[in-house]
């Protein structure tokens, strides 16, 4: 083997894990949604206020993180009967990607302003 | 400012950053095409071969990157002109972001097949 061969072995090795990664997380909405569960319980109309994200879209989007078992639906037999969402102890495994998320786009907008004001 | 609040300040600001860095970042080929760049300087159609994407959809990510300053488009006087790209040195800021999602989507991928085979 090459050392071409090897890079494109290694190039397709990292593409897979992170395009598993993508396959979860992919999209405008569910980073958002894991990060404000992350700071506690919500209802769905005030996931939707606080995000500002379609109810369509909210739904959507919460079924697609329960089925990857990222987020739990609760719901509590009250009249009216009351839903709500929550991260799961699986959920913190993200913690790593959203801190370096967060971390470069601090970063991006800060180079992004400078160069505006320059 | 009561807890409530001050959880909903917090959420916001890293909201920001971390929408911030999806505004550049998100969509299914931004990531691997900067993964791909990462072992090599390639040519247009080596890239379209290597990802199995549309010519169109990577002539337009392309484009984004370079704006973004994250990839660099050479053209070499040759004939026929031949066309490369590669990543820039700020695309190097993407490392731990690559990092992590490679990392959360190896684990991933064991999780759901440890699932599978249960």
């Amino acid at each position: 083997m090459n050392i071409e061969k090897i890079g494109e072995v290694e190039c397709n090795g990292q593409l897979l894990a992170v395009r598993d990664a993508l396959d979860v997380l992919n999209g405008k909405w569910k980073l958002p949604i894991i990060i404000a569960l992350a700071h506690g319980k919500y209802r769905f109309k005030e996931l939707h206020t606080l995000l500002g994200i379609t109810p369509k879209m909210l739904s959507k989007e919460l079924k697609d993180l329960e089925m990857h078992q990222l987020v739990k639906r609760s719901v509590y037999d009250s009249i009216p009967v009351s839903v709500s969402y929550s991260l799961t102890p699986y959920a913190d495994s993200l913690r790593s990607v959203i801190n370096s998320l967060h971390d470069w786009g601090k970063e991006h907008r800060k180079k992004v302003m400078t160069k505006e004001n320059q």
